[in-house]
């Protein structure tokens, strides 16, 4: 893009380098961030650069956090006897927003996919099993995405806690097949919730 | 939302602010953010400060720039003798797309709308005249977009510069009335500049 300032045209790829973002709503934006107040561009800079400063995972659930264990580890209000193992903090977010789910929670980042060379070992399934050793875990609920890397997941850990005589449930299938869980309506992901069923 | 990191939400928020960009997308654009590498991150928000530092409006045509005076009234190679009006700088980029226009540009940072409070005082039109003064203009075409404001900010500026006998020209009607020059194709754009007319 000839006759553009550097600092401007740098804005718009950064811009266009997002999910979602093409180069004319990149454009755009990147206007905007300039039409904004000193203040808040500032604001935005610094958020960005505080976030993936203080943001980490949580030393237990793995769960997206700025303390050493998240909120939802150290509450004394959430069962412990429940976890609830979900693909990313996304999904944790999505539940959180039901305000029903009382139990604590297990973020794998990922899911199993041989096609993609991700393996069991490069998910955080190990750091579930450490958990289950110290905390007396009544029921894991499987909530990965019902796709086929979501189900090869599932039945990966299903497999592996059957023999330590824990009760391990799934979603139930009230979300469509194929579909994304973070994209799921609050009364379908209620009902699959309430529906879940031994596995 | 409860349970989610404090610099996180702050993220989303800025994101959920910016034009066209809703709840969800915020979201995903946070995530992104935090899944960045450090450095591209860093780069990022680098780039927001420096843009917001380094650009400014040129000294002479109003264009965004990072020098005193823009790329395009610098180049010996454009000319002088014409200037081409335009609502904002993005109006700018879609003309240099064309590689057409060999001529100058006048940005005028907003249109004369009543409605809103924006009279002619409040964009740059006495910016423009006193550039006619220094230069020999022979033309200018009036590109505003073919709304009522832009409409209007036409026959205002036409009614300042008859009496100057300046041939002032309009972009052709090839642009669908009710629509943004910034989205026009290019042929559509540059059969607009070909059919210019006198007013």
């Amino acid at each position: 893009m000839a006759n553009v300032p550097v600092s401007l045209k740098k804005l718009m790829e950064h811009f266009a380098a997002l999910p979602g973002i093409g180069r004319k709503s990149a454009q755009r934006l990147a206007f905007f961030v300039l039409d904004m107040p000193q203040e808040q561009a500032e604001d935005f800079a610094g958020v960005i650069l505080e976030a993936k400063k203080t943001i980490h995972n949580c030393k237990v659930c793995q769960n997206l956090t700025d303390k050493e264990i998240c909120d939802i580890c150290a509450s004394p209000e959430r069962d412990d006897g429940t976890i609830c193992v979900v693909e990313s903090p996304r999904d944790v977010i999505a539940f959180e927003r039901l305000q029903e789910y009382k139990g604590k929670y297990h973020v794998l980042h990922g899911l199993i996919s041989p096609l993609d060379g991700i393996g069991p070992d490069q998910i955080r399934i190990k750091e579930l099993l450490i958990r289950l050793r110290d905390v007396d875990v009544k029921e894991i609920i499987l909530a990965t995405n019902p796709t086929i890397e979501g189900e090869a997941t599932a039945m990966y850990i299903s497999k592996l806690l059957k023999p330590l005589g824990i009760r391990v449930t799934r979603l139930a299938f009230g979300i469509p097949v194929g579909g994304e869980l973070e994209y799921t309506d609050n009364s379908t992901l209620n009902k699959a919730l309430e529906n879940r069923v031994d596995m």
